[in-house]
Protein backbone atom coordinates (compact mmCIF):
# COMPACT_ATOMS: atom_id res chain seq x y z
CA UNK A 1 0.00 0.00 0.00
CA UNK A 2 1.59 3.46 -1.03
CA UNK A 3 2.18 5.63 1.75
CA UNK A 4 0.19 8.56 1.35
CA UNK A 5 1.15 12.37 2.65
CA UNK A 6 -0.83 14.16 4.82
CA UNK A 7 0.17 18.21 5.29
CA UNK A 8 -1.53 19.49 8.21
CA UNK A 9 -1.04 23.27 8.17
CA UNK A 10 -1.71 24.31 11.52
CA UNK A 11 -3.21 28.03 11.90
CA UNK A 12 -1.96 29.08 15.93
CA UNK A 13 -3.97 31.60 17.11
CA UNK A 14 -2.89 34.19 19.65
CA UNK A 15 -5.41 32.47 22.50
CA UNK A 16 -3.30 29.31 21.85
CA UNK A 17 0.02 31.68 22.40
CA UNK A 18 -1.90 32.82 25.85
CA UNK A 19 -2.24 29.50 26.88
CA UNK A 20 1.04 28.07 26.07
CA UNK A 21 2.52 31.44 28.39
CA UNK A 22 0.04 30.55 30.98
CA UNK A 23 1.04 26.55 31.07
CA UNK A 24 4.70 26.94 30.95
CA UNK A 25 4.47 29.79 33.70
CA UNK A 26 3.07 27.96 36.62
CA UNK A 27 4.92 24.47 35.12
CA UNK A 28 8.33 26.29 36.79
CA UNK A 29 6.33 28.86 39.38
CA UNK A 30 4.46 26.36 41.27
CA UNK A 31 7.76 24.55 42.26
CA UNK A 32 8.30 26.46 45.47
CA UNK A 33 5.19 27.59 48.11
CA UNK A 34 4.78 30.87 45.89
CA UNK A 35 2.94 29.44 43.52
CA UNK A 36 2.46 32.40 41.67
CA UNK A 37 5.69 33.98 40.90
CA UNK A 38 8.99 32.78 39.70
CA UNK A 39 11.87 33.36 41.43
CA UNK A 40 15.44 33.34 40.17
CA UNK A 41 15.98 29.85 39.79
CA UNK A 42 12.71 28.92 38.43
CA UNK A 43 13.13 31.24 35.96
CA UNK A 44 16.64 30.29 35.28
CA UNK A 45 15.00 26.55 34.80
CA UNK A 46 12.08 27.88 32.93
CA UNK A 47 15.13 29.38 30.16
CA UNK A 48 17.17 26.84 30.11
CA UNK A 49 14.65 24.13 29.61
CA UNK A 50 12.09 25.95 27.55
CA UNK A 51 14.18 28.12 25.80
CA UNK A 52 17.35 26.43 25.62
CA UNK A 53 19.34 29.50 27.41
CA UNK A 54 21.98 29.09 29.73
CA UNK A 55 22.32 31.99 31.83
CA UNK A 56 25.18 33.07 34.64
CA UNK A 57 24.11 34.31 37.58
CA UNK A 58 24.94 37.65 36.65
CA UNK A 59 22.82 37.53 33.73
CA UNK A 60 19.96 36.12 35.88
CA UNK A 61 20.52 39.46 38.62
CA UNK A 62 20.44 42.01 35.59
CA UNK A 63 16.98 40.18 34.16
CA UNK A 64 15.09 39.75 37.45
CA UNK A 65 15.99 44.00 37.87
CA UNK A 66 14.75 44.20 34.76
CA UNK A 67 11.30 42.52 35.09
CA UNK A 68 10.67 43.32 38.54
CA UNK A 69 8.31 45.72 37.66
CA UNK A 70 6.85 45.99 41.39
CA UNK A 71 10.36 44.95 42.86
CA UNK A 72 8.73 42.30 45.06
CA UNK A 73 11.98 40.13 43.76
CA UNK A 74 9.77 37.89 42.07
CA UNK A 75 8.31 37.53 38.50
CA UNK A 76 4.62 37.29 38.16
CA UNK A 77 2.92 36.15 34.84
CA UNK A 78 2.28 40.31 33.84
CA UNK A 79 5.69 40.83 34.46
CA UNK A 80 6.81 37.58 32.41
CA UNK A 81 4.54 38.42 29.85
CA UNK A 82 7.52 41.40 29.22
CA UNK A 83 9.94 38.54 29.07
CA UNK A 84 7.80 37.14 26.20
CA UNK A 85 7.18 40.87 24.51
CA UNK A 86 11.73 40.82 24.59
CA UNK A 87 11.58 37.68 23.12
CA UNK A 88 9.20 38.69 20.53
CA UNK A 89 11.18 41.72 19.41
CA UNK A 90 14.61 39.68 19.06
CA UNK A 91 12.76 37.12 16.69
CA UNK A 92 11.03 40.23 14.87
CA UNK A 93 14.72 41.38 14.35
CA UNK A 94 16.14 37.56 13.64
CA UNK B 1 -11.94 1.77 1.62
CA UNK B 2 -12.12 2.70 5.49
CA UNK B 3 -11.28 5.79 7.00
CA UNK B 4 -8.58 5.83 9.17
CA UNK B 5 -8.28 8.08 12.05
CA UNK B 6 -5.01 9.67 12.63
CA UNK B 7 -4.66 11.79 15.94
CA UNK B 8 -1.72 14.01 15.85
CA UNK B 9 -0.74 15.21 18.85
CA UNK B 10 1.04 18.48 18.43
CA UNK B 11 2.76 20.21 21.67
CA UNK B 12 3.09 23.93 21.48
CA UNK B 13 6.23 25.32 22.81
CA UNK B 14 7.33 28.44 24.22
CA UNK B 15 9.52 29.33 20.93
CA UNK B 16 6.42 28.80 18.98
CA UNK B 17 4.13 31.02 21.32
CA UNK B 18 6.79 33.92 21.06
CA UNK B 19 6.56 33.22 17.36
CA UNK B 20 3.16 34.09 17.04
CA UNK B 21 3.20 37.13 19.33
CA UNK B 22 5.67 38.76 17.15
CA UNK B 23 3.22 37.85 13.99
CA UNK B 24 0.78 38.87 15.41
CA UNK B 25 2.12 42.36 16.59
CA UNK B 26 3.54 43.08 13.79
CA UNK B 27 0.61 42.33 11.32
CA UNK B 28 -1.55 45.13 13.29
CA UNK B 29 1.72 47.46 14.04
CA UNK B 30 2.32 48.04 10.30
CA UNK B 31 -0.75 49.25 9.20
CA UNK B 32 0.45 53.12 9.67
CA UNK B 33 3.94 54.90 8.96
CA UNK B 34 5.26 53.67 12.59
CA UNK B 35 5.92 50.04 11.40
CA UNK B 36 7.36 48.90 15.41
CA UNK B 37 4.19 50.35 17.72
CA UNK B 38 0.62 49.68 17.77
CA UNK B 39 -1.55 52.71 17.98
CA UNK B 40 -4.76 52.35 20.23
CA UNK B 41 -7.15 52.08 16.93
CA UNK B 42 -4.43 49.45 15.92
CA UNK B 43 -4.34 47.60 18.93
CA UNK B 44 -8.32 47.77 18.92
CA UNK B 45 -8.28 46.04 15.70
CA UNK B 46 -5.89 43.40 16.96
CA UNK B 47 -7.96 42.93 19.56
CA UNK B 48 -11.70 42.12 17.86
CA UNK B 49 -9.70 39.97 15.05
CA UNK B 50 -8.10 37.82 17.05
CA UNK B 51 -9.16 37.96 20.59
CA UNK B 52 -12.92 38.41 19.68
CA UNK B 53 -12.63 40.90 22.37
CA UNK B 54 -14.74 44.43 21.43
CA UNK B 55 -13.48 47.23 23.69
CA UNK B 56 -15.06 50.84 24.13
CA UNK B 57 -13.20 54.13 23.87
CA UNK B 58 -13.27 54.53 27.50
CA UNK B 59 -11.46 50.94 27.94
CA UNK B 60 -9.08 51.26 25.21
CA UNK B 61 -7.77 54.77 26.72
CA UNK B 62 -7.49 52.56 30.11
CA UNK B 63 -5.61 49.68 28.41
CA UNK B 64 -3.12 52.21 26.62
CA UNK B 65 -2.50 53.81 29.58
CA UNK B 66 -1.99 50.79 31.06
CA UNK B 67 0.33 49.38 28.41
CA UNK B 68 2.34 52.13 27.05
CA UNK B 69 5.25 52.31 29.83
CA UNK B 70 7.31 54.82 28.40
CA UNK B 71 4.49 57.47 27.77
CA UNK B 72 4.95 57.75 24.02
CA UNK B 73 1.31 57.10 23.20
CA UNK B 74 1.94 53.36 21.62
CA UNK B 75 2.56 50.42 22.10
CA UNK B 76 5.54 48.77 21.20
CA UNK B 77 6.48 44.75 21.30
CA UNK B 78 7.59 44.66 24.52
CA UNK B 79 4.56 46.70 26.17
CA UNK B 80 2.11 44.39 24.28
CA UNK B 81 4.15 41.33 25.63
CA UNK B 82 2.33 42.72 29.22
CA UNK B 83 -1.16 42.42 27.84
CA UNK B 84 0.20 38.74 26.73
CA UNK B 85 0.94 38.53 30.28
CA UNK B 86 -2.67 39.40 31.74
CA UNK B 87 -4.26 37.47 29.54
CA UNK B 88 -2.41 34.74 30.85
CA UNK B 89 -3.15 35.83 33.97
CA UNK B 90 -6.85 35.91 33.00
CA UNK B 91 -6.38 32.36 31.62
CA UNK B 92 -5.26 30.74 34.78
CA UNK B 93 -7.91 32.12 36.54
CA UNK B 94 -10.21 30.53 34.55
Amino acid sequence: MGTRHIRAVITMSLESAVQIVAEVFHKYAGEDEKKNTLNCEELKKLLEAECSKKCGAGKMKCLMKRLDENKDGEIDIVEFGALIGMMAKKESCS
